[in-house]
């Protein structure tokens, strides 16, 4: 992995600048074929692109091809969003002498393109988050042109990928410049700051991504900057569930916080339980089970090892099951506080563990239970396991709703799914940007801007505006939702 | 005018938070009457107001009746906006074994108010963007309590307003702490910083826009900041227009630049026109017809005078009409430059003078006009006056669309209709908040943030994402627009 240039960085800059200006003039069903072209040569390409994966991420075979398959699913999910046209969310008033305020005139307003974008990828999706991933696939359908910071952990397979994704782009039509690979950590401080980058869009660290929503922010020109920095994930189990599940509730939360050795941003970590439950017992148990497995690579394993020791010694933390000194393939562990010290000292008892851990967290009764989830930060995710009937459950959806962007009832939060209705964002250090979700097809909202037209002639109005409505998108007029 | 202490304002964002959670629960049909009652009241209170009006903000009588019209009208028009339903995207996605990445679960999402939100008042719409303006009504609309920053230009008026909206709102039913009026430069910085804040909203200068965009983004907890920060609106006059519609050019210019002792965010400050272009000395004409009036208040009028007398001083600017040094009621004042001086030194001789001047630009060529265009910074309108079939019009067009919020043609940017497709915003320095607006019903998005729900039962799910729908929402489910 070699450092990008200055002069190369500002090569690729000005070719993203040029190709946005392409792009805003295309219209969607042309992008949607560019990203189907990607979708299909990323499919072809798999033979190639799977062994680099695995060499690098040290991720199981299954893992990997399942999570290509959501990446090209995800380009192709995301070509028809843009095809039907509702992202654009063409609004038109024609012009009206009897409105309420006084005569208005004819205005139009639709979403277009901010601009050249710039992406950072994941480790710990080397496929779903990286390159070819969300942020680049959401960037792309919007119209923006994408310069992505490759991550350090598989720069054999983001070199591979993009070539892949380029070479289908620009056969498909694309122009030049409306893909590009960087590399190194202050080409990505350059990249933020500089002038012709209009957004950010980043998963990793809350320290990283801070670090880079400062800079997005401090610029003479702030711009917007989507940072997904992770999360603790609390489940919530109540009386009646532990009382009638607390074996299947001990295996599926075993299973979620271990899957991918830990490595998810929706991982568990916390798991609420009442104070006389047989489930911390079980959970211990279902993790003996589970073998111990390598982490992507060893800047994320000595991370979770300083994490999980700052965890552990904390005096009102217990360990029940495995080692806070994490070897090549880390131990799951388990280790046990009370609600009440959470209530007392929330942030350093919830902080995010990246890896196979989770903390129990014993209450007394729903009084305690309530006032811990309270204590929370924002979270991407937080789980209930509970019956219907439970007298704590409606309070409790109500503060897990402020504090989370998706909040689960009976499974478990590890798995994403790239839907419509998918939400993963949530308040602050969940994501920079509350507003917004960095899955799902709402994701491609975050680089799109509104524009109005005042009184334009048909001929000389973007096509999603005209009332000829040749591109047939969906637009509401004089008020009327669109049908 | 008295600063609110800290301990006052601890108490009101503490009565914030508790509304905010009865807000959450509440059908928006019944905070649609909340709105409706506030407008009745401030209608109903119109004798009492308007005369305070007139005597801090020295604007003329029926320009601040046309105002008050309009603040009860947007508070209206939003109440129908969420009783309508679509602003809350209701969107599910029932679970599917043969979704394409995989089996995907029930998964719906939602917009919910952010919380708190704090509000800055701006001093040249007393009405329409203070006290009961477009940012209250925006946040309410979306179910957030709002704490205001009075501003210093019209206390009295400010707390009458407040004290009718307050009494309004109550008497309809929205719980005490929805509403509050807060005082002080301090205030400002403390409730921006306060954890309790979810969100804030500013009109006004960039340099306290600006300062409060760094507050709000160097919180611990970021939270979103939609200030809008003013702009020169520059307007284009094509060789085709200037040839066949002087006369009318120069007078609708010369009343745009102008109205309200130009003292709109809209006001155009800029005119290109060709070199040889007999438009200046027609605007020239037209403004001697124009009176002196008293602008807002000395300090807007002292920044007036400084703002002009930096961009007079400018080597490249000569005085046409007018006077660089304002006197009580400032004559109209109209400067000129040519585009290469815009060109080579774009940011002081396009910086906004908030008042009564305007600087004409003249340019020899289409290439010339579009470099000039192309050199400016974020704006809030552009202007175009063209005939659809000059050469220049599409390539203009496009470089607008890319600066500005609203782009208009043949008519003047001030006067900014609350309707659906309003967009007034842009990219910095126009705005912090690029994907967003602050007039029109698309300004209460920015109040609301989404979540998701993962299987839970129907029984439990907040009513727009219940299959029953009991609000008739509009809902997308599985894919299919909402119809």
């Amino acid at each position: 992995m070699t450092d990008t240039t200055p002069e190369q960085l500002d090569r690729v800059l000005d070719a993203a600048v040029a190709a946005a200006g392409v792009l805003r003039d295309r219209p969607p069903a042309e992008r949607a074929g560019w990203l189907r072209a990607g979708a299909d040569a990323l499919d072809a390409a798999a033979d190639r692109l799977l062994p680099l994966a695995q060499e690098e991420s040290r991720l199981p075979p299954p893992r990997l091809t399942g999570e290509l398959k959501r990446t090209t699913f995800q380009l192709r999910l995301f070509a028809e969003e843009i095809e039907a046209g509702a992202y654009l969310h063409a609004v038109i008033d024609h012009a009206d002498a009897d409105w309420g305020m006084g005569p208005r005139p004819d205005l139009r307003r639709m979403l277009v393109p901010l601009g050249p974008v710039a992406v950072w990828a994941a480790s710990n999706f080397p496929f779903a988050f990286s390159v070819a991933g969300g942020d680049t696939a959401s960037a792309l359908a919007a119209g923006c042109p994408v310069v992505l910071v490759a991550h350090p952990g598989h720069p054999r397979l983001s070199h591979a990928t993009a070539e892949v994704l380029v070479a289908a782009l620009e056969g498909a039509g694309a122009p030049a410049g409306v893909f590009a690979l960087v590399e190194g950590q202050d080409t990505g401080r350059a990249l933020i700051t500089d002038a012709r980058i209009t957004a950010g869009a980043f998963t990793g660290s809350l320290r990283g991504g801070r670090a880079l929503f400062d800079l997005a922010s401090g610029r003479e020109t702030p711009i917007p900057f989507y940072g997904e920095l992770g999360s603790t994930n609390p489940a919530f189990v109540t009386g009646g569930a532990a009382a009638a599940r607390a074996e299947e509730i001990a295996a599926g939360f075993a299973g979620s916080m271990t899957l991918g050795v830990g490595q998810f941003c929706t991982k568990p970590g916390l798991l609420f339980v009442p104070a006389d439950s047989a489930i911390p017992g079980l959970v211990v148990e279902r993790l003996r089970d589970v073998a111990g497995a390598p982490m992507l690579n060893d800047r994320i394993r000595s991370g979770y090892g300083s994490a999980l020791r700052t965890l552990a010694s904390h005096e009102v933390v217990e360990l029940l099951e495995g080692t806070v000194d994490p070897d090549d393939d880390p131990t799951p562990t388990l280790l046990r506080t009370s609600a009440a010290e959470v209530v007392a000292d929330p942030r350093p008892l919830t902080a995010e563990v990246f890896g196979p851990a989770a903390l129990v967290v014993e209450y007394a009764d729903d009084e305690e239970l309530l006032a811990a989830a309270r204590a929370l930060d924002g979270q991407l995710t937080a789980t209930v396991q509970a019956d219907p009937d439970d007298q704590v459950v409606p309070a409790l959806l109500d503060v897990l709703a402020e504090r989370a962007g998706r909040v689960l009832w009976g499974g478990w939060p590890t798995g994403v799914s790239v839907t419509y209705a998918q939400q993963h964002g949530g308040p602050y250090p969940a994501t920079t940007a509350v507003t917004t979700t960095s899955v799902g097809t709402a994701a491609i909202e975050r680089f799109l801007r509104p524009v109005a037209y005042q009184d334009l002639p048909e001929a000389l109005l973007p096509e999603p505006l005209q009332d000829a409505n040749p591109w047939s998108v969906p637009q509401r007029v004089d008020g009327a939702l669109p049908r």
